[in-house]
Formats: C-alpha cells, structure tokens, sequence
C-alpha cells in the first residue's frame, strides 16, 4: 500500500518564493564597514537573490558548482545565500579568521570555481590568489572603493540578469552549501548541506521549545555567516519573514548594542566570547541602551553559569544551545522543562547552563567501554547523535570514517552525562579528559567552577603528565583587570565544589588562553606551552 | 557533487522514542465516560503504545495492513495513534458520526484487517458488524462493562505482548494512516498519509506563527480524533511532549470549560459550533471559571469575527486555521503580521476572521479562467495548494483525477481572495457560490455580515435559480432564543455592508440549519427544500 500524498521536494526555491510572497515588506538592516546603516526590504532582497541566481546560471553555473563567499554578515551575503542554492550551486561560506594558507587549500579542496569576496577583505583575497584558481572573482562593494581591474563588480553582475529567471527542479538531497570545520588538529575537513537537511533544520530551529523564532521578531545573526552558515539563523529567518539586523564586520559591544537599541532586536545569537565584551559594556553603563527583553542565543563554547545569571538581571535571557558543524549545527538547546519549573534557581540556573534536551529529529546517546551509558546524569561517554542534518560523511575524505560508529551515529568527540530528565551536560572533548590515577576529571567543570570565583575572568585546564597518576590537571587563569587571587585562595575556593582529586596541582597565571579562529580555547597550544611542567 | 549528510527517515517511531525518553513525566489526562478522570504519564504512554504495535505484530500485521479505531479522544486512541504505525499498520480513523452504511461502506473499501472499539461504541459496531469483514475486533474498556463474546478486550491484547519490540525499519514514505472524507455528495473518499507528511505537518503545526506549541502547553484537541486525525494534534503535541487534557466523548461546553480550568489547558482546538456554546455558557455564568490564558484554535467552517471578538472579552484568543483532510489538514493560519501591527481594530479583526497566510512549506494559488489570480484582496479564485503533506490523489479513487490541476496542485473547491500581504479569505465554495446576472455574489459573505446582527443564531445562505437572474440568494435565518427580527430589518441590516445586488431576496426563518456529521451546513439539503422556491 502507497501513501498518497505529494513527493514535494524540500528545496529552499520554496523558502525565498514565500519570502518574496508573504513578507516583502519586512526589512533588511546592515550595519556597513562605515557603520552608516543600509536598509531594504524582503521585496529588495527576493528580486537580487533571483537575479544572482540567473546571473550565476547565465555565467555558466552547472548543478553542484561551488560558489565561495569570504564576506561579513550583510544584505548581500544574504542574497548569496539564496541566489547560489537556488540556482542549483553550492553556497561555500570561507572562514576569513583562519589563515590564509588554510582558506586557500579549502577553496582547493572543495574545488570553488567562483568566489564572491567583499571589497573590505580583497587584503585577504590578494594573500590567496596566487595560491588558487577560480574562474570568476565577484566583488561585492561595501566601502564604495572602486572594483579593481580584471575583478567583477557584484553590482554589475547582478545586471547581466533579466528578470526572466525559473528554479531549476532539483531533488531534495541536492547540495545546498559546505562548511569546513576549524579543526585544532589536521587539515580542515567539509560537510556538504543538502535542501532537505536545511528546511527540516529550519523548521526545527523555529520550533516554540528550540530558538522560538516568530515572524515579528529582529533578529540579529552575530555569529558569523562563515561559521556553520550562522547557525542556520539566515534560512530560520528567512523562512519565518522576521526583520534581519546584520552587524556587518562591527562585533565589538557597543556597536551591538547601539544596533540592539535602534532596531529593537529580540533575538541574537554568538559565542560566548561575544557576550562577555557585551555584558562587560551592559555594566559599565547599565543605563546607556533601552534594550527590549531579547533572547541571546549562545553557542560555539559552553556559557558560564555566571553569565547566564548576569545577564537576567539586565532583562536579557541566554539560551544556551550546542551543536557542530556536522550537524547543520542545532543538535541541544537548554530550556526548562514544564515539569522542572518548579525546581530551585540554582538547580534551573545549572539546567541552562547545560547543553539541554535533543531538539525534534536528532537522537542522542552517550557511548563508553560498555555501551550506551545509562540517563542518570553521572555516568560519562562519548556523545554520539543521529539525524536528518547530521552529516554521515566529510567531503572526499574517507579516512575519517572513525569519526562514525559502526551503526551509523557521529562521534562528537564530547564526552557527556545524560540526566534523567534528558539533559546533556557536556564533562569534556574527548581529548581534553584528564585522566588521574584511573579516574576521569572534566576540565570543563573545573573551568566553570574556577570561571565563578569574582577575581577571574577566564580559566583553561589541561592535562599534564605526572609519574605517579599518569596525569594530573594544571589551571591556566586569566585575572580580571586590576583584581588579584593566589592559587591557595582558589584551590580553597574550589574545595568544596569538587572532588578532593580534581584539585589542580598547578595553577598558573597568564596574559591571555590561546584560541582558535572561531573563540574556543585552543588546549593544544597550552597543552604544548606546559608539556615540559615540572611538578614539586 | 552529493550531500554528506544522513539519510534519517522522518518516521513516527523518532517521535514515540522522544516521548518515552525526554517526556515521561508529562500527563495524559482522559475523562471517561462515566465522566471520572483518567490520568498517567508518557511513560505510560510509551509502553503502552509500544505493546500495542509488539502485539499488533504477533497478531500477524504486515506492513500496510489497515487497523481501523472507532474511538473518542482518549490514552488509548493515543495509543493506537503510534502503536499502529510504528507496527508498520496504517491507523485508519473512522468518523462515528456517519450512517453506519457509510462506516461499513469506508471499512471494506479500505480493507481495514483489524477494528479497534470503544466499549461504548459497541452499539454502533453492531449495526456495522454484518456488513464488514475484519479478521478481529479488539475493544477498548473504557465503561467497564465486559467484552461480548467473540470479541478481544484492548487490555488482553496488550497483554499478549513481552516487551520485546523493536520498530520494523520503514521508509519515510510508507503509510501511516487514512482519513475519508466525509463529502456531501458521493461516495466518501479517502486520503493515505504517510510517515514522512505527518513529520513534516508536526513540525510545522508547532511553529510560533503556526500553532505555537510547546512543551509548557497544556493541550485539548476537541476537534475528534476521527476527524482529520484531529488535525494533526496528537503528533504534535507528543512531538513537543506537551501534557495532553482529552475530553473522552463529553464535547459539551460545561463539561469542557471544568476540564479547560482543572487541567489548566493553555490551547485547544475544534469547530465554531463547538465554541459558539462554549461562549454561550461563559457568558451565562461569566465568573464560574477560572480559567488560563488560552488559544483556541478553529477550523472546519469560518470563525464568525464576532465570535472572535467575543471570546477576546474573556482573555481568550480564537486562531482562526484552514485546511481540509487533503492537506493533513493544515494549510493556513491567520495571525497578524508584525508590519500590520499597527492596523486599527476592525481591520485587525477582519484579518483574524480571514484564513490568514499560507504555513511552511505549503503554496498557495488562486485560479479563475484566465489563470492565478492577482494578490488584490478582490479577484476571486479557487484556491489551490500544493506541498508535502498534501494528497496527490484518492485511495483507489482514478476517476477524481479533476481534484489535481493539470500541473499537480491540489483543487480545494474553495472560492477566495489572496491580498498584497497573502492572506486568503473564502468567499465560497466553488459550488455554492450564486451566479446572478453574470456576477458572483460570496454566500459566506452574506452569511458573515447576517451572524453579524444580534438577533442571529445562524445563518446559510444559497442560491435558488431565478428566471430573470439565473440564481438569486436564499437566507435561511436561525434566530437566538427569545429574540426576534424582521426579513426587512435584516436587508436594511445588509444594506451599507454588502453590493445591492448581493441583497438576499428571500430571507427565511427556520428552526436549524441542516448540518454534516462534522458540523457543516449541509446546503444541498437546504437547496432541495428550497429548489422550488417561487419569487414574488
């Protein structure tokens, strides 16, 4: 027996029709390199994402060609977004943080052949282009400076289209973009989005219990459309018809937070990173913005506990999410369950620091030597997920294969609890476990715990070799400008919260914690910087 | 180029499994017959549902197989609801409100194997029963009263089951249940969804600008599970794991309202005829209960506005949806955008009563002769749609072909308007719209401006062929108790609302208004009384 309902392919042409149809007068607002204020409207929007995609197609563009952006997030990467997808190619956003021998062995990798590059980073393109070959450089001009010669302007592109555009049918597995991951370790490594994969993750994304994304909120995207597709949040977005507020390349705090005010947002996602410089502004001029109540998405890197409550007194929630690049990225979010609303504050304020409860479609386990591991929030594993936008493979790269488990799950490499109600807390990276005498001790609680004391402002802990328990934990800290504490004064601090054995034998003061590209703490660098650790 | 990513089928046994691990403190709540309350848990639920599909199985259910329910709301048509189709069983819904010639009719045409009952409804399987062939017939003890001979009791059928199961694996495409229509005329026809469309109708149904469900929500569906599958609401509900508040066979507004406030319902959903005598009994006794905010969600015939603005008075919010057993049934819903914000009242109001924007992944488009008509709030069309949970074609049904348009889109028979912003207004069936002089004149829109005079109950209006006109229109008035109004006062009523012409030359008082079992005018009927009306 057959169903008989439509074989409708999930493609993201029905997406922007609906935007084009439904929501034309909602704007577009981007903050540009001069911080002057650009502003359009979704009619704006759906009539250059059309015509990008015809002028893609009249340039040559065949089914699955890439179609690389190295560009800020603004109106007209938005209409990247679309327009190459829609034309049957293959939206490549480039990390313009990573280095740029690395960005050239992407744009290689995934073999782009054309590259649309905003005229504020051709100082990067130029520090590239000897080491690629694409096709066609379109220059998108943000700053007004002329377009130069031998390069395409974006804007005289856009002209060679007609008007006269049709999508071309594509099944639903089509690719619809790629990410490389900004690995610590080894080359950078490609996932390949499909249609499907991002109309279900929108739908997901928007869901009441996930991001809660309706029609009459603003939204602003601050994690960058270069970082797993800004979490999707362009397509989200687009797909519920909201006001965008692009920050362009002005992420520093008072920049936000003056768009914050005048475009009234409600909703904002970053790392936390972002967040800190933001709350730090917040308290030193609590009265200066008239926010709306917003709700800040954080993700990339676990919030601390102490942010999460700064920030509910200034009437701005954070709602802690996590995901991976292989995952589109959406895999928890962290709300409160009705059940558990009647749990204490510190016991609520623990629950949104976790990572949460599996968003609708993706499945979670966390794996050890014995298999799944029970939900009872204690016992650690590998977290291992499965879903419609999860990816199954990387780009040309059958080596990695181990990263999946025989039946098929990704292998995060986090290595979580899993509590009763279903809430993920994620311990560690697999990598960074500190292993003691036999017995796990997770870095990360040990930084949330360090992370909580008034004189710190950020604190890394890795594992160091020592002859008697195999390793032993040592405790990088960060101080807060003009604040002192001594290692004695934090290891008494800490004594209480945790395990007499996870007590960091050592604990250093530093100027900075190294990091990567995209914010999170680069370990293996420390880990390098205190390999030779002499212990007393 | 392919995408990297997982090939996941969108199946129910991902929604069930989600149930059962992240919500099993979340309540169903039933009241039974005898109008006590039943309560237990997802966890119930789950283990419940699960025995029912191992059961299913060792009873010898093959993929495919029909299991057919003649059930009222209750935990154990929520049972059926997942045990059938994670099983591999299509979970046919039958309409106990029809003849039981059309049950038996609908039965064998769709081959049903095995028919669930309500003990309470044993009464109606008996006047079935002789004409109907299924291999085993399982009843639910809900009153208490012994299962008849020959027949299986539902509990000693769960108990054939050892907790053994493991879900069969199952493309997205395979079926999951069937509704038939229950038309005015013919045969009744019947829709196969599939796991994929009822996935895919979940996740949009629970959007914010959707339904807004949430796990927090307590939800009643009123609107009977063998009705459009209750319109989707028992996979979306368990989907976001919110508690479910089902009110058995009592659909009475007292009844109603008392589970409304002890269960602390947030969001229900049913037909006007239902609401309109919830709202007579709030105002009756408008301090009698306590209730919460809450969202009622209405369909299957127009929200009257005054309705809608009735129920405001109460802090309780109608959402106006349309769609029909073809589309799952979701297809629109009326929430006002955030650029109309600023609209006045009336006009606020009248978007409310219309049937508001197409949702996610559905098209809208409305034809006339000389193809889709302009986004101009006036031109009228049949609208069509198209998207994944729309039906492509009958069950065995080849000669309704002329249901489908020629490139596939579904035919509502649902005359409309389509504005600059897209919301769609019914203005008719296609059948019963009154051609008079070579104009259209909208019966609904008469019908609409009628309810909207205080001495109206209800009012339907149709068309009576007229010598000089071709047809002119007939209203037929059904007056509030104690209340009374003239023909002359009503037209004078119409006069600065509607064109001249559209002035209902007949105006007729009656005791009701001939209704379908789903509580729609019945007008075939009216015009066969009226079919010989003589003009003056």
């Amino acid at each position: 027996m057959l169903s008989t309902m439509m074989h409708t392919p999930l493609t993201l042409s029905h997406l922007l029709e609906r935007a084009g149809t439904l929501f034309p007068k909602s704007e577009i607002v981007t903050r540009m390199p001069d911080k002057s204020i650009h502003r359009y409207t979704y009619a704006d929007f759906y009539r250059r994402a059309r015509a990008l995609a015809e002028a893609l197609q009249r340039a040559g563009l065949q089914p699955g060609d890439r179609v690389a952006t190295l560009s800020w997030n603004t109106y007209a990467h938005l209409e990247a977004y679309f327009g190459i997808p829609v034309a049957g190619g293959v939206l490549h956003t480039l990390n313009l943080r990573l280095h740029p021998t690395d960005i050239a062995y992407i744009i290689n990798h995934a073999e782009d052949r054309f590259l649309i590059v905003d005229d504020v980073l051709l100082k990067l393109y130029e520090a590239i282009k000897g080491h690629i070959n694409v096709e066609k450089v379109i220059v998108v001009p943000l700053s007004g400076q002329p377009v130069p010669a031998g390069l395409t302007s974006y804007e005289d592109f856009l002209a060679t289209a007609t008007g006269d555009f049709s999508y071309p049918d594509l099944p639903e597995d089509a690719p619809l973009g790629m990410c490389y991951t900004s690995g610590t370790t080894g080359h950078p490594k490609g996932v390949v989005y499909s249609h499907r994969s991002t109309i279900l993750h929108s739908l997901g994304s928007a869901l009441p219990d996930v991001l809660n994304l309706a029609q009459r909120d603003v939204l602003t995207p601050v994690v960058p459309m270069f970082h797993v597709m800004a979490w999707g949040l362009p397509f989200t977005g687009v797909m519920v018809g909201c006001k965008l507020a692009m920050p362009g390349p002005h992420l520093d705090a008072v920049n936000l937070l003056d768009l914050y005010e005048s475009e009234q947002v409600t909703k904002t996602a970053g790392v936390p990173t972002i967040w800190m410089g933001v709350l730090q502004a917040l308290q030193k001029e609590p009265t200066r913005w008239k926010l709306l109540p917003m709700e800040m998405v954080v993700g990339g890197s676990a919030a601390p506990e102490a942010m999460i409550r700064a920030f509910d007194a200034f009437n701005l929630t954070v709602l802690h999410a996590w995901g991976m690049t292989e995952m589109s990225p959406l895999g928890t979010v962290s709300r409160v369950k009705g059940n558990l609303a009647d749990e204490d504050a510190d016991t609520a304020y623990a629950r949104r620091a976790s990572q949460g409860i599996s968003v609708p479609l993706v499945d979670v386990r966390a794996m050890n030597e014995n298999g799944a591991v029970p939900w009872d929030g204690t016992t650690m594993g590998e977290l291992e997920v499965r879903g419609p936008w999860v990816a199954a493979s990387y780009f040309k790269l059958e080596s990695e294969r181990d990263k999946w488990s025989a039946d098929g799950w990704f292998r995060t490499g986090d290595v979580v609890t899993i509590d009763a109600e279903g809430y993920v807390k994620i311990t560690d990276r697999t990598k960074d476990l500190i292993k003691s005498g036999g017995e796990w001790i997770s870095s990360l609680d040990l930084e949330n715990a360090l992370m909580g004391h008034p004189a710190v402002r950020e604190a890394a802990v890795i594992a160091v070799a020592h002859p008697r328990w195999d390793e032993r934990p040592l405790a990088a800290i960060v101080l807060k400008e003009g604040m002192s504490v001594s290692a004695e004064e934090l290891r008494d601090f800490l004594a209480p919260k945790v395990a007499k054995f996870w007590l960091p034998d050592a604990i250093v003061f530093v100027e900075e914690i190294p990091r990567t590209s995209t914010g999170k703490f680069l370990k293996s660098q420390l880990r390098d910087k205190f390999k030779e650790w002499s212990w007393e």
